[in-house]
Order: C-alpha cells, then structure tokens, then sequence
C-alpha cells in the first residue's frame, strides 16, 4: 500500500496518516518529494483496505501495491534519491568519486593515496579495514586500527570514508569512524546483516552480488529500506560470466534499468568489475557515460606491493588521468542536456 | 605445513609435534587416520623451516602445502571423513537421506512430514525456523519456536535435525536445539558466520553459492576447520546458469571433483537444485548414482499449501517413492564395487 | 493448428486432410501413434480457420497451436518416438551406446576401438571425419577418406555409424557412407544446415548449443522436422558456466525436461560433457540414472596419443567398466519400473 | 613462424621470403605495416627452423609464435588496422556508425530509415535479407529481393551495405549486392562458413558467439584470416549470463582487451546487446567511451510494426539523439588525446 499526499498537505494530515497505520500494525515510511509525500506501508501481511485512507483530509490517493518492492521504487518517489555522504552528496548533480587503496595496510600507504585523491578533487576516500577474503589464510584486514587511519583521513583531507563492514561488531565500529558503511558484494544476500545496517542512520552502499539479478540486487536494498533507513546507493561491481579476460563482467545495462525503476542512486566499480589495471580506465569512462551517479576506484601508491587486488589498482598517475578522462564526459553529457536522458 | 607421522607414533610423539606448533604462535590440527595421523599447520604467515619437525621422533614427513587449501585436502587426511550428526553418520557405508519441509510453519505439518520420514528409514530430519527469503516482506520463518518443535521431532522419532542459521544468534540456537547446522548458499561467503560455526562443536552442511568455483566452495569449508571445527558436509544444490526450464542447474560434476581433492563426504539437494516437482526424483537418482553420500529433499504434507517453495516440495507418496528408488541404485553401485571407484 | 484424427479414420480420411492442407498453400506432417494419427500443419502465415476440417470424416479435433513448437510436440504425438538408426534403434527399450575416438585418425585406432565397442554389445560407433577445432590450425579431421574408415568399421563389426557432418556437401557424404549425421553444439543454430539435413532421410543426432536454452534447442529440432525428417534424437553435452572444474557443466534437467514436453528421445555426452576422463563415468552413471535414452562416449585405445580430445577419452578398459555400471542401473531402473517415472 | 622484414627490405626481398615460403609447402600472409613488413606463415604441421629467413637479405628477426593466434596479433602488426567498407573506412580516425533496421521489410520501410541515416551523417547502412530465427515459423527474411533493395540504398544515398550471410548461397549474394559481410553471433564457430568468407575479398564484420571466449572470437577471426582474407571487423554484441533485466550483457570489457591483443578495429552492437530499446543510447555511449571503433544499430520508422526485433529498435528521432551523443563523446576523447590510450 501506498499513500500519496496531495501537494498541499499539511504535517499534521501526514502525521494522521502515519498514527493510523501504526495503530493497524503496520509500519509507515515517509518519503518528502519535490511536489508531494508518499507514504509506503510495510509489514502488512495481506493487502491492506485503502478505504481506511483515502477519505482522510491531505490524502490524494491509496495505491495496493503489486510489486515485489515498494521502498525503492519511483512510485513511492518519482524524483531521484540525493544521499549525503558526510558533508558531501550522491545522486545529486555532480559525478562522485570514491577512491583509494583496496585495503587499509599503512599509515603511510593511506595518507599518500589520500593525498592524491583530496588533490584530484574527490569527496570520498573508500579502504577496507575488514576485508573478506576467499582464503582463510589471506590478509583480513586491520581491524579497529584500520578505521583508526581512516577516520585520521577524514580529519587532515576533508575526505568522506567509505568502508566495509562485515558483520555487526563491524557496522558499529563503521558506523562510530566511518560516513558511509559498504556492504560487500558476497553479502548482498546476508539478510540479518542487511537488517542490521538498517537500523543504523548512515549511509549505505550496497554492492550488487557476483550473480544477482536486479530483482534480488533491489529486494536488498528493500531490505535495508524497510527497517527505516533509507539512504541507500547501489553499486554495480561486475557479475560473474563464463569470459576469462576480465575478472568479472561488468552489466553497463544495469544502469539504466536501475534508473528506470528506483529512486537510489547508482554507481560502478571498474576496479573489481574489471581487475585488469588496464581496463579500469575504459570501463570507469563507460561507467559515467551509461549514465551512473559515481565511481568507486582502487588506488594504490605502489600497486605491486599492495597485500591484496593489486593487479587492478590504479598508480596515482593512472588515477589521476582517470579523473581527467570521466569528468569531461560527465560534462559532456550535462551540456548535451543529456541528462534529461538519465533521468 | 603439514606433518605426517609414522604409523608406529606415540600419543607423547603427536603431543610433542602439537606443542612445538603452539610454541612457535601457530595452530597444529591433528588429524588421525586409518594408517597414520597428520597434522595441519595454520596460522603461520609465511613458509616454515621444515627442520623443526623433521628429526622428531614419530615423525615421518614435513611437508610444505604450497596449495591454498590445507585442512579439508587427501593429503592431510587420505581417507574419507566419516561425520557423525547426531546419533548416526554421513559419509560412510549408507546413503544418509535428510528430508522434511522447507521451513517450519506449524506442528502438524512437521509431525506429519516427520512421521513419514522416519517411516521410510531416513535418519535425518530437514526443516528452516530462520528462512533467507529474497524479499523482506517474504515469510522469514518461525525463529526459536519453529526449533522447538524440530527438538519435539527428534525426541519423537529419533530424527536428526538439520536446519539453518542466517547469523550468529541463530548459531547459537542452532546448536542448541538441532543436531547440524545448515550454512545456506546465500551466506557462504558470509566469512565471519563461518568463523562462527567453526567454533561450535556442531556439524556444519555448508551448501555451495549459487555462483560459487569449486575453489570458493573448498575454502568456505576451509574456513570453518581453520577455526577446529572438522565436521563439515558439503552440499551441491544446484548454480545459475542462463537457463530457465529449472531454477537452477545442478552441476554433479562437482561430486567427483570434490572426492578427488578432500576426505569430506558431498550430499546434494535437487530439490533446490531443479525447483521443480517433477524434477526432483529423476535429479535425485542421478546425485546417488554420480557418487553423493547423501541427498537433502524437500516433502510437504501439502505441498501446494506451504508457506515456501511449495513448487519444488515432493508429496510423502512422491518422497517414498524416491527413496525407493535411490537405495536401489545406491546398493548397485556398492553390490558392483563401484565403491573403489567412487572413493 | 494440429489436427486429430479419430482411432478409427481411414488411410483415405488422412489423405484427404492432407490434400486439404495441402491445397490451402500450407505443409502436412502427418505422425502415426499408437492410437491415433495427428497431423500437424505448418507453413502457414496466421492462424487457420478450423472450420477447414473439423466436420471432415475421420477427424476428431483441430487444434490451434500457440505455442512456438508444433512438431516435436507431445500434443502432436503423445508417444515417445523410437528413431531407427542403421539397424537398431534410440528411444525404445534399451539402452543406446554410442562409442568410439573423438576423431578418426588411422584404420589401426578406429579398428581397435571398434572391436572393444562391438564386444561391449554396444550397437553404435562414433568417430569425427570433419572436426569443428576452435583454431584453424588444429587438426581438421580427415575428410571422406575418413568416412571411408567408418564404412568399413560397419562392414566388419556390424556397428552403426553415428558423425558429424558440418556443411551441406558433409552432410551428402555422411549420408553416403554413414547411419546417423551428427549437428555439433556449435552449429546448433547454423539454421542453413538444420534445413539442409532436413531433406534427407537420414536420422539425425542433434547436440545442444554450448549456452542453447531449452526453447531454442527444441526449436532447433524442429527447424530439422519442419523440413520433414522426423528421426530427430537429442543430446545434452554440458553448457558453458563460469565453472572450471569441469570443462562444460552437464545440465541432466534438461532430460526430464524435454521427456515432459516432447516425443523425441535424448541421450548425454559426458565426455565432451565434462572434459576429464575421472569424471566420464560417474556422469554416465548419473545421466542413465535421471532417464536418459543413451549415452555417447569417447573411447580411444590410446587416449595420450589422440589428435583431438584425449585428456576425455576413456582406454578401453575404462570404458568396459562403464558399460556394465551404466547398464546395470538402467536394468534396476526397468526392474523398479521407473521407467513409468521416465516417461 | 613471423619474419619480419627490415625496415629497408626490398619488395624483391619481400617476394624472395614468400617464394621460400611457398616452396616449403606453406603459406605466406604478408601484412604491410607503417615501420616495416611483417609475413606470417600458416599451413606449417610443427615448427619452422628459422635458419630457413634469418639470414636472407632484407629479414630482420624470424619469431617462432607460440600462441594460438598469429594473423590476428599485434606481433604481426603492430599498428591498428584501418579496414576500408566500400567508399568509407572502419578503425581510423572517425566513428562508423552502421544503422538500418533489423530485417529489410519494404522499399518504403528501407528508403525511409536509409534517409534519415544518410542525412545523420553515417556512412554505412545496416538490415538483414537472411534471417536467423530461433523458430523456423518466423519470417526468414526477403532473400535476394531484399538484397537488391539495400544495393537501391547504396545508389541512391551513397551509404555502404553491411548485410548478414548464413551460408554460401547467402555470401555469395551479399558479395555481389553488398559492401560488408556480416556473420551472426550463431555462426560464429560455422567454421566451414568461417572459410568461405575468408575466401571473398570483401570486408567481414563478425559477431561475437552468444558464449564465446575472447580467444574462440579471435580465433574465428583467424580461421577467416588464414584463408587469405584480412579485412575482418570485430563486434561485440552481449553475451548469455543470467540476468533478465536485458536481452544479453554487453561486455565491454572486452573491447580493450581486444584492442591490447590484436590490430583488428572492434565495434559495438548495443541493439542486439541490450534488446531494449531505452538502454540502446545508454551503452551506445558507453561502447564508444570505452573506445569502440564504432557502433551498429536498429533503426525503424516504426518500430512498433516491425517484422523482427521491434522492442530494441529506435525511432528516427531517437536516432538522431543518440547520433549527437556519440559523437560528442568521440570528440571529447580525441580532444583529450585520450586516443593513445585507447590504441
């Protein structure tokens, strides 16, 4: 169910609103648009009588909802979702580049990415202190002390962090010295862990799984959304095909079926959707002229020495023509007005 | 590393080995054979000086494991694991059949399913209280009450209970209520439940990913015996592919695969592997004649009522009238002696 | 549209639709079954207007048809059709082996796989003369010259010859000198040749495409019938995954799949199925278990020396093995009467 | 084997390597480059002893390959190769843009897209008078009639003729009334058909196999090349995964990997790629931000009434749109001198 407010109504017919579908068991969620609120309602277990709404004051319609997801979609929201990032945004008009190494290692390592990175004009510092590793016996990260270093990022860059928890112990420790809290690509699925990083009021990035298709990909998101927080970005990290010559195959065309059906910003990784050094910059420059919201980009000050992906990290050189190269076609695209088409 | 002792090696020679391990900060794993007992090492960042083991009494080999995967390969342990569930096993000289419902929805359809499973001969019993369901508005299970009636089953019918735990909460239920616990498909990557159930003294069935490599799959295992918990079942049930006359496509070469890399027993799931009723059966005879040592099957009292995957649950006719036929090819193959050829 | 004619209608009641069908520009396939005959109707443009036949003497029913496949249909023909190859037959009551190297390469090694494969009891023998190599500088298979070598393989031991023909004057030769011509996965939708081999009369043994879905592959069989050659046997040789543990994965559903949707038989390939020689048997096992017709396998007496595929054929002695395993399930699948269940 | 020739070789010098060549029973494929002259020498059973070249006049280096490819690779010819389509080129210093419908339905349906393409500034003219259909009951295409339709296009707008054969007849005909051979994602692996075409002297587009590797798509462009014919233009045109968002995944992931390998120009198809008319501009931007050479599109006056494909067809209007997009994205990457890294 679904409950459209007309454009002139006031806080207390939507508040009504809400204290009635609490009082029938339900959960409310509240969606401020440009022109209008929507209203979605979630734990109904059947459909819900629109008679109980659509006669109250302030209500433009009550919409039953057939659809597998009601959170993310455009009907509960036509205009796009803008998430703030720290004290910077995603979604809204400007291409947002999260960059740095695949993992926390050093003080060192992380500042002279860092470094970079502030310098190229990005907004977001990504690094992973918590790090799932296909073998037991690989480096899994630093730990606490790695989101130490990066919350000393934030303070000396002005850079926003990105980074991955992988279970509840690591949201907390992300939610108290991280911005935004990316859930891994193997655990799109890990439905308490969605749950859980729903209930928390940072930022999530949400990565596409290695076969998920876009149904199961927004079902997650949906997840997250439906215990209350609805800052969500999606990203598209490449899937996994028969072809050998790239790491995985990156989807473009999720992209554009994203944005036709949701709401929530959406961004790629050339970097792991690639893992050839030599691909990320092609496929980064793709990402933007599909028409996504962002870039995540591993970088590395010493990519031959870096404890884990360093085949597809970038030099600081190759990074820095990187952000040369999808600015001037995220320009392009903006002075074609081609933004009516990415809408 | 890995230490292989003489056959004539004291307890006091494997309990000198164990101790040097531990003195030098890493993990020995011991692992007794028919012929002679090997110990894993683990925990060691680089390669170690096999001269440390080498002249020991007792010792016949150190030899360093350049593979990723230690614990779960023929080296450390060339004979078959034999895992005990409860009060009978999987992986030795029996077809070990786990079936019940999808999930847990009420007592009398698990009694029901119950009652003919155990009347068929089956020693283990399947049912979900915790489901990973796509959708958050999906059906999520019964939680703990639905355990407690699972504990009612064994108690009844002297069932052995396999059901799933999504996170470490329901780990610890899991435990203390069934007899095995289920690592679903969705989380087996989910590295940190995997740390989790490896340090429980419970089996574990861990169910392949839906895109998983055989590598991925191994080292899931791997994760879990790194933590001391040797007692792992692994299970096909079935990997995306573009195809859509079934939900997913069982992939049976994986059985030999995985008998010719590790001692631990493979069971496969056709009822997940094809989703479809009609299916089920002929799925199932092949897993038993390809080489499994086990099948999980889903039957419903009612399949056309359940609350979840009612399109893939066998009815108790259907499900009687498989383990019929699969015992019948199961005692052909050992009365063939194809036995040596599917060690 | 498919038109039934009653138990009782008349050689002339048959002809007369025909000419009927025939006369309003479209194309008759006329299927004698055990109780009734249908004729199905192809060529047409629209749908065609039952009033044509229904009050025809003879005719039970004329149905419309809106489903893509017309011919292959178990509506067309509810029994499963036995397809006469040389002497011997696919689809009855035994079980079809069809055996022998990759490619023909002398008179020695196809003899000496031949005489293993007629002392098996085996009524089938298979051998490339042209082979689809995936670089124009591998070995391309020795032409009519060849197809020689295998006519007289017939000659000798009384088996009959199943090969592969890859163009329209291969197709002519094979049907020279050969029993069966084989389509290979990778012309599954060379729809020139479907046609082409449509013509003749002899039967065909259709492989399914390397990422074929269900539909196209019975699209493919009934691009062959179409043109009015109903001897069509299908074979399932493993799909492409993202796997590597096994160079195809076989995907056995599709056997219960097809026996539910058409009247043609359909073997498997565990050879080309899986790649590795440890593998081929306990797939076969697994392929005669979930209800497959027969099987198709690479033998060759000296599997390190063969010029194509030898890291999948199987020695001789191998193969006898095979022969009794696979044999003595089918045997146990009769005896249970499952084959009501493979129907 | 690969001579290659100094950079002050004589053609005299050049001739006397082929003739030896020849006289070994080989055969030379000389490929003029922009520094120096390189032969490669195919039809060889083993290897070539060098000392054969290295010490005739002219002969700078004779490199025993080891790979599977030769023609193709970049060791041949290092610069890219610059392939000439009637009166334009495919792989120099513009983006060709082939559009046209899918299949060529009527004089007015033709005339009507070929104007608008013309007038959009594209050199070259798409749509099918063969037609591969999954079922055979669906419109073939128009044959030589629709041939002779697409050579009325040539005449009357100038626009060169990219049209599909499917066999020999069908080559044959495309030859006499086309510019370009297309050969389906289908026949891909018809190597046979493959052979034939490398026997014209007519430019070949080849489509990528629903399934195919890098290495089977650049060794099919081999199979073509080894005939003598090396004008063969790449085409990506999506892959087979399991998503269902779109008809197929285009992988552009594997235009700069073709482009690190060989010296053939690559192009895009995101029609067939994508299957969906809203995301055709999306990836056709993307294809050349990722440094496609060009791209072949669907355009339809109607898309609505089309034979064949309507669903992924664009308007002219879209046409048009997507027509300035490209090209401002083209632009840009020159400007930015991107094009080194795109060689």
């Amino acid at each position: 169910m679904l409950i459209v407010m007309k454009s002139d109504a006031t806080e207390s017919d939507i508040r009504r609103v809400e204290e009635i579908i609490e009082k029938l068991g339900y959960r409310p969620h509240t969606m401020p648009g440009a022109a209008r609120t929507a209203i979605g309602v979630t734990g109904n277990p059947g459909a819900i009588d629109p008679t109980h709404f659509e006669n109250l004051p302030g209500v433009a319609d009550a919409i039953r909802v057939t659809k597998q997801y009601k959170l993310i979609s455009k009907d509960l929201r036509p205009e796009k979702s803008v998430i703030k990032v720290g004290n910077a945004t995603i979604g809204g008009n400007e291409l947002a580049i999260i960059a740095g190494p695949c993992a926390v290692e050093t003080v060192e390592q992380v500042f002279s990415a860092a470094e970079a990175v502030a310098k190229s004009g990005a907004k977001f510092f990504r690094g992973g202190a918590f790090k799932p590793r296909t073998s037991p016996y690989a480096f899994q990260g630093k730990g606490e002390d790695g989101l130490k270093i990066l919350a000393e990022v934030r303070n000396q860059f002005g850079l926003n962090i990105v980074t991955e928890a992988m279970d509840e112990r690591g949201v907390d420790l992300v939610e108290k010295y991280g911005d935004c809290i990316q859930i891994g690509a193997r655990n799109m699925q890990n439905f308490s862990l969605l749950k859980y990083v729903g209930q928390t009021r940072k930022p999530v990035l949400l990565k596409r799984g290695l076969s998920a298709t876009l149904d199961e990909f927004l079902l997650a998101a949906e997840y997250i959304m439906a215990e209350g927080n609805y800052d969500v970005i999606l990203c598209e990290r490449g899937i996994r095909t028969f072809g050998t010559h790239a790491r995985n195959t990156m989807d473009l065309s999720v992209v554009p079926a994203v944005q036709k059906l949701t709401h929530l910003p959406i961004i790629v990784d050339p970097s792991h959707g690639t893992g050839r050094n030599y691909m990320v910059n092609p496929l980064a420059r793709a990402g933007v002229a599909v028409g996504a919201d962002g870039l995540i980009i591993e970088v590395h000050p010493c990519p031959e020495e870096a404890l884990c992906d360093g085949a597809q990290a970038l030099t600081l050189e190759q990074y820095s023509e990187l952000y040369t190269q999808v600015n001037a076609i995220y320009e392009i695209l903006a002075k074609e007005e081609m933004a009516i088409a990415l809408a």
